[in-house]
């Protein structure tokens, strides 16, 4: 019974709104995980399609499977919204119910309820209703009812500090996560600034970088 | 390096204000360390003398000895301020940089920031500023810097549900912990509501008992 | 004039999204004020089928018109929408503002803004646009304006306690409101532990038991 | 047991900072006790001499002694302490808990926890402490233990408007409240806009003139 | 490079849910840009067509008609939404989106996120998204990206203060936004009370009148 | 009339708790009004002796002397209270209040209200506090009153984002600030970060470098 509630799970789910949301704000647990947890099944949703942002479809979609790849991950799913369009979306919690309950994790992680992206906060907001819509019966649903017990969140706002914070050490799998985010080369202007903070978390926990989730519910 | 961030540290600090705090909000994650990880350390440190509710100190500090042999602790601390007045001690944080200093715990377990009680509420304010000046240099501390790099807090007012949660399953160590409170005879009325809680929380995660906490920073 | 806003209004309107959700939550104040008050209206209505739960559809009407029976209820509408779909519903303000414009109460009383039911955050989110519309002249609004002067909130979810806090005395009413409970045979599982936060609440007041509600506006 | 909780008391304590706050916040509210209810006791308790504003000490007590008379209140206490201190006083807590044992009100009504002025958020912020102090058994304080059931807040500040809202009609005493502002002479700049205030939250009422509290906890 | 921020840029967006929104809350600092910055190009748009207050939608168009003739604003532009109907828009963020883009202001000045109004919050909401999607590019936007750097916020509910304040001093132009606010000879009821509110403002700030702003964003 | 608020003030105050903070949150700015403004007078008072941390109070007092003359400030005066102390000391509200007296600024800029250091916490609580003491008439205060009409705060904490933002373009100015900042050679370890975030802040409003502040209150 005496193990870890972040690296020791058997099924992960990563929801992120964008094709290299996962990979930028939580590759590096993604490694510890997988480095750590031979048995660990970790499972990629990305919500859009990434066409508001730089680069074509195409080029985003082959740079998340190849991140995916690097990275191990047991599954990467596209959902194909179209980028910027999740906060018009009402069915969203819906839909994240549905994933929730398809690949029923024991740890969820994803965006935050608060974040001055709309997709990113239509995520964030929509998965707290997804989650006790989950474990309910109601008629609209697909597949079985789950309670999912441990969820954190990504900070993928950087002016939305988290009240709680969860710093992952991520100093012995940093050089790979790096690998992977230069991957996303259409990106990389934007990504560079998040291994910095990466960086800054780590000065602050003295170790060499870590990532920062907020905890929501961790339960042990 | 797997292992878990709630049981498997070498070193615990918790503070209470009075004299059945600890054991009534963490009995049960105390008693689950200890069965868990032979070489923890428990250190416990009880800030007031119990004067302010019913029985005398010295039944009140009788009844926390014994509590702490039936848990098993490594240290019970009594620090003797008068109940009721630690809202009018304006050098509290420094008393509680020095506990941390001098304990050194790689977890702390505290009373929450907000709390109707004017004790618990000085104990949890004074422990933010507390461990950042653990951490530096004032001329003023005793003993030598440290950074507690995990806080978890105390939900000792149950009108301030956290909005981070963590529940620690209390199911096989429940029995147990209804023992050590059953033992805090002047207090009794007080403190049953609080068991009925526990079982609420484990009502909402499937189990037996549960205890909720605040995580206020992890580390791992 | 002198008289209490609680108990001595003519007419008030409840608004439960769930067949349980009136009784539970205020069961006790619905009882007080028919005892206190025999010129009083209370008006019922419950805006889904409670199909996501225990229980059919059938059962659970069956259940609520029988509770409504024994509180003595001057009516008891039930609107019919899918149990877990009213946070996809855009229109739910407008429901609401025209049950507020069709029943005129003096005092509402419902669901609070904050709460992890996704249906029960729709409705208490949802009445606050449907206060300010109802007594506004929008086109497609049916009925006459009506501003309703004194609102108060359910605490449906216990981990949203209340900043502002109304408790009321159910002590001599604790009796019949347990009998109206028994009658929801499908939910028993679910609504105890709502009864012992009534007797909890009730320690604190120094009597039997309580409910406790968050006052939002409130005119003497 | 039907009796309005707002008037129908038998002993009310009032707490201002400075020798208007009472009259300018709350005027209205003791006129309509005195006038509803001829057993009630209502208390006034001034903290501060009034030196930090226009006029002098013996201007501002004689003001404060007339206003006393013309609202026909049972007491009214001046606790002298110097006007612009009360933030520098770390005993507050303790004097208000004093106050709260020796009067024993059912019902207190002072100022807020956030006001932008420091001796208002001192005496507001104190009060949350004292109440809890008042109703345990502290060695430090003198007179019995009293659990005031019933909190009501000013507004006194009117950048800091209250989440839940209690509006008294003052309508039918609006004449003589002005009568006794005006007998402020040396305050009159200051006070005249709270006037403004109270007619304006009159037009939102439907009335000539309103108070606005914001309901702290009500017990009926 | 030494100028204001708040009267020197070349293009304003102000936008307002009715059609007297803009005037009562911002008339003062538009007087202000067009005495001081004869450059100034100042743009309003009205979202809906007021019909669900006092007068007809002609009537309240033809008031803002003459109302921007007297300010002299740039353009005025009508959306004709239905009054009452924005918080029903799932796609307001996309309409405010495409506004930005097409007016491209250095400065945009709207409703708050917060507000009882529930047009004016939903206006105040969406564009909080509408920044961000204005500036990126979601494929189902029209005109080219635009990234505003300025934007401030009415104080439209006066119940929601803002934590940071913006007091605009309209002394010298006040005699002026009077006569503007009498123009709109349906609403003068509801609008009268804010000039008082402006007064008020002028009187904390040592002037005659001023209006009062939440800067969300400033860029200097 | 026509000037900018932020740089074409006569006289500016500047308060840090520190030796290094003045600089490391507002040196930009201080050379943005030095260079733009050939009148402004800017005075900085530092409150602690910098003993907590690296370095002898020696070296951090000669460190800051230097600063201050490569700024070219008008006066910058050391309080000389002990590091990590100031939460201690409830006079602090009364000092920072004579300081406003004593320099009667335009402009005010300092520590945020929330800070995670607790010497950073206490200036800037009490600067709140003495905001509205300095400009009342309280016995116990030196010089004249003094309402300063604009307040600015630090982004000293990386953890509390502000909720109003304030962006200073320091382009033109960043390479004399990180001559300044390198300056203080005790301190570099904890200032570069510090930098970092002013290119990323720099990034976001399209600049090489910005620094970010909170406004709290402008007058225009």
């Amino acid at each position: 019974m005496n193990r870890s509630i972040f690296t020791s799970f058997n099924k992960y789910l990563f929801i992120g709104a964008h094709p290299d949301d996962i990979e930028i704000w939580s590759g590096g647990i993604i490694l510890r995980i997988l480095h750590e947890n031979k048995n660990a099944k970790v499972h990629c949703v990305v919500l859009t399609d990434g066409s508001a942002g730089y680069g074509t479809i195409e080029e985003r979609y082959e740079e998340a499977r190849n991140a995916s790849k690097m990275l191990g991950v047991s599954s990467y799913e596209f959902m194909g919204f179209k980028d910027g369009s999740l906060h018009l979306n009402v069915n969203l919690p819906n839909v994240i119910a549905n994933l929730i309950r398809k690949y029923k994790p024991e740890m969820l992680i994803t965006h935050p309820i608060q974040d001055r992206h709309p997709d990113h906060a239509a995520v964030g907001f929509s998965t707290t209703k997804a989650l006790f819509l989950a474990m309910v019966s109601p008629e609209f649903l697909e597949y079985e009812p789950h309670l999912c017990k441990n969820v954190i969140r990504f900070v993928s706002d950087p002016f939305q500090s988290p009240k709680s914070k969860l710093y992952i050490d991520i100093s012995e799998v940093y050089e790979k996560k790096k690998e992977v985010i230069l991957n996303f080369k259409s990106q990389l202007g934007v990504l560079v600034p998040y291994l910095q903070l990466n960086e800054l978390y780590g000065r602050i926990n003295n170790c060499t970088a870590a990532e920062l989730f907020e905890p929501e519910v961790l339960s042990f």
